[in-house]
């Protein structure tokens, strides 16, 4: 039995944007875990109260800009990570964290699954893990969900899976206002061109979605594609953030596929605009069983934050490395 | 990564009625596993090849009465346990096993999660795994997932679980006959009272369901509670094995709740009846966020056998002792 609680989990919370003031909150909230520090690079954070500002109250702990400014190594056990989406510039960030002496839970939406687009970048994190004896687990609701981890739990009950197929439509005027931002709420369809060949708008993680199930279910794909294309406003839309008109791009359709032997085997489906008319998430098995369920309430933010906090908690029964939710899930369909 | 796949994971398979076979099928169909051995107490199958009891043809093993007739001690990895719902009379079965030198993967229902209804039984198995290394798991399709660890699955991204409600509704008649024949399809009110009484009616594992659900969200209950009635047809029902009058029985309602300081706090819905109408089942969570999973597929013989079977080629992962789906589940709901 898992279910006793021993002494909590000490975290700091290495960035204090929406998402990481989120996670500062839900960590907070349980007697599991105690927030023991705030690391931010931002000038104007510098010694305020992290609690204060994450609208909980003060806490007794302040914003420092530095791991070794919060604490001296081992004065936390886990560094709640929320301070990029491309491992690219989070990397140095996890390493130091572990050369402090903690384990890392990140939200950075590529650590979800690191294994195939960026394997050094994955090496150099679990062996860095294995040498400290401390865990780094990527999570977050999309990727490490809603859009793969729940399938492969699905997956546990299936004599045969032969196809994977997941649609998620958010409701971005749900969201906070970066992200309506995000997926280009209110621009023209040309601004919206111009960003995605500068690839500076969509989702980051829907590849690493794919990677993730297909490794999963032991499938080796022959390729991963992806696109991205606006989906337009029919009518205005007035969120608390922008005004779209008619013709303007009301937010993203972004679909990612992987195939093997020349069949696509996984399609992951994603529509994330203001005025979404039916938001949810259908995940599809096609196989023996074929399995379909559909669900309301996966809140991008709310569920980030909170799967991070659950995670935090799970820490000290999870062995050393880098993990993602595939390792969290023994059992899947096996070939 | 566990995506590397090893030497096949060899399997006794203990008990060979219809679940027992479906997972030898299920256990065959995979790369990741050998079947070495099948044995049962009944005469008539003494000597038979279990490939073609099971009707995937022969592959030369044959059913013995014993474990040690099926081979010496470590001559198998998991024995395949599929001989009883109660832990009563399958306790000895799964510690010879153990003594033999396997793991043991069992679909008993009471064995989903013990430790609340049975914790000595639960601890005799746990210290005998320990001691000789191996793990038990016990797993089925209900219990085991749908009405527990998906539950579970599910509220590692909420913020906050108020309570736990899902409705399972199983249309028996797509079932194999011994269910129909247990969900006293054909019998009148009366006997089904006769029945309900001696304890000889009714799903197994439900308020196991419950004690896994709280022990996962680290809730202490103060009672569970069970109830029992007869679905009456309404209409005529023709099944393969049973014809169903007006005013007879079609199956069960069986409902089972557990509730914390005063409120019901999880309550388990489960129809199990020829002809049901809407056949599926509907997870909610009440918290935040409202998380509302709606799934079909989830087949009872067809996913009991598959999560038996993957469950198999999950065992050289899992730590020794005895597991449940809890287990298996690290990141949850936490207080």
């Amino acid at each position: 039995m898992n279910t006793t609680l021993g002494t909590p989990v000490r975290t700091v919370h290495y960035g204090l944007g929406p998402i990481g003031l989120a996670a500062l909150r839900s960590v907070a909230a349980r007697s599991q875990a105690t927030v023991a520090g705030g690391v931010d690079i931002r000038d104007d954070l510098q010694g305020r109260d992290v609690g204060e500002l994450a609208g909980i109250g003060p806490c007794g702990v302040s914003v420092t800009r530095t791991l070794s400014e919060a604490g001296t190594p081992g004065s936390a056990d886990v560094v709640v990570h929320c301070a990029g989406s491309h491992l690219d510039r989070v990397t140095d960030e996890i390493l130091e964290a572990l050369a402090w002496g903690a384990s890392v839970v990140s939200t950075c939406e590529e650590l979800a699954y690191p294994w195939y687009h960026h394997p050094d970048q994955a090496r150099r994190i679990d062996e860095a893990a294995h040498a400290t004896g401390r865990t780094v687990l990527g999570t977050g609701i999309n990727p490490g969900f809603a859009m793969d981890a729940l399938a492969l739990c699905l997956s546990s009950v299936s004599e045969r899976v032969d196809r994977v197929h997941i649609r998620r439509v958010v409701d971005a005027a749900s969201r906070r206002g970066p992200l309506q931002v995000k997926v280009g709420a209110g621009i023209s369809p040309d601004e919206f061109e111009v960003r995605r060949r500068a690839g500076t708008i969509g989702h980051v993680g829907l590849v690493e979605s794919v990677a993730m199930i297909a490794a999963g279910l032991g499938w080796q794909l022959n390729s991963i594609g992806e696109t991205l294309e606006p989906v337009l406003a029919s009518k205005p839309i007035r969120t608390d953030v922008v005004t779209v008109d008619p013709g303007s791009v009301a937010g993203i359709r972004q679909i990612a596929t992987g195939s093997a032997r020349g069949h696509e085997v996984i399609r992951l489906h994603l529509e994330m605009y203001v005025g979404a008319d039916d938001p949810g998430d259908v995940t599809t098995l096609d196989g023996v069983p074929t399995i379909r369920s559909s669900s309301t309430g996966f809140h991008g933010d709310i569920c980030t934050a909170a799967i991070a906090a659950n995670a935090v908690a799970a820490i000290p029964r999870l062995r050393p490395g880098l993990l993602t939710a595939l390792d969290l899930l023994p059992v899947r369909a096996t070939l």
